[in-house]
């Protein structure tokens, strides 16, 4: 297999006509400034995204996932990555509070989806639509179809998450186009892509845990993906 | 006169039925955190908003400009402010060169606005159109006609500035509503709120020289205002 790209969390190879994504057992945060690791991260996060993937194709979501592959990869359709970090928020927290000001917690009054630069050097800057046709990153009716389709698997996985007593933040999702140039949801959806909050007791069960130096991370990650098999069998809430 | 309002750089006066505007001669950068004034200095302003509210008057664009009294005031138009900053781009300059990582200084390939909350105390983050509607800060229908505003009021400053051998790298525009609920271009256009370099020495002759401990401030305030005035009988291209 022929290595493509490694990032922070993940590598890519190529094999033959599939890509192929690996899931590490790195942790980074602020922008890799902060590092860490657990044994079986990558395998959770692959468990997790892999689960939730087939849970939104259910939902009528068209994502990457084709099929796993040992305990941390899965092969994927390839994609042209649209550079833009695609944002989901159900409530007041992380950057969004910090940046407008408000106590975390309260849920909003609607969901917001932002859009980021895909750019670590620039610590991924915040993008308007007028900003994402200036710099050409793709055209304003793929933003459309990309913040629909954003709306989608927030409602999706609002119900499967909520269906485990977590309580779905916020998360971020990349989008890419296939080789027909339909947009396809890509990258992966985990602890450490989401902010997911045990309904009862508001502990944080993502990758805040390692951020804010909580302690328990992988018992996080473990959790989450325990209380996603016992719904593997049970019906999802509104699905 | 009743002091209704006092900014960083201008008193708003309710006076019977109007309002007076005080242009103050003090110079504030980096969300006040660096202060400075020099004698004339709110004279020069209202002068040179003066004479670009007149001009935007004659290009179709409604201002709150009524009249001129005394050195540094105006009467203006009552409006309630919309709480945010408008900003709109010609050239990579400022915050979204060192936000996006270009060197200043190359025109962008067509105007870019940007909106920015209006809140010192957080630093006027920028703001999406989903940020604005989730903030209820003013209606969509508000967001594009602001936008279609701003784009007019970069047309004609551009023309006006042109004439004088000024390019208009960018600038900052305020807007409220009228008693009759119309948007209505209000706050100041001057040297503090645009970055004017000279067309052919590209010196900086606007509040960056403040900013960036460049000298000569006064003196930038004051060649704007002669160009000015020296176009004041000629007439400016495109108009």
């Amino acid at each position: 297999m022929n290595l493509l790209y490694e990032g922070k969390a993940k590598k890519i190879f190529q094999d033959q006509d599939h890509l192929v994504m690996e899931f590490k057992d790195s942790l980074t945060a602020f922008n890799a400034e902060k590092r860490g690791s657990f044994p079986g991260k990558g395998q959770l996060n692959r468990d997790i995204a892999s689960f939730l993937f087939r849970e939104l194709e259910r939902a009528g979501v068209q994502t990457h996932w084709k099929k796993d592959e040992g305990p941390n990869r899965m092969w994927v359709t390839p994609l042209r990555m649209i550079p833009m970090e695609v944002v989901v928020r159900n409530v007041w927290a992380g950057s969004l509070a910090k940046r407008l000001g408000r106590p975390e917690g309260d849920d909003l009054s609607q969901p917001l989806i932002e859009l980021y630069l895909k750019d670590d050097r620039l610590g991924d800057p915040l993008l308007s639509e007028n900003h994402i046709e200036l710099l050409g990153l793709c055209k304003s009716h793929q933003v459309r179809e990309m913040q629909a389709q954003a709306l989608r698997v927030n409602t999706a996985l609002t119900n499967i998450f909520s269906a485990v007593q977590v309580r779905l933040v916020d998360f971020k999702i990349e989008f890419g186009l296939d080789h027909e140039n339909q947009i396809v949801l890509g990258d992966e959806i985990s602890p450490d892509s989401c902010r997911l909050w045990d309904r009862r007791t508001s502990e944080k069960l993502d990758k805040d845990r390692f951020r804010r130096d909580l302690g328990g991370v992988d018992e996080a990650y473990l959790e989450i993906w325990r209380r996603l098999q016992n719904l593997a069998s049970a019906p999802v809430k509104g699905d």
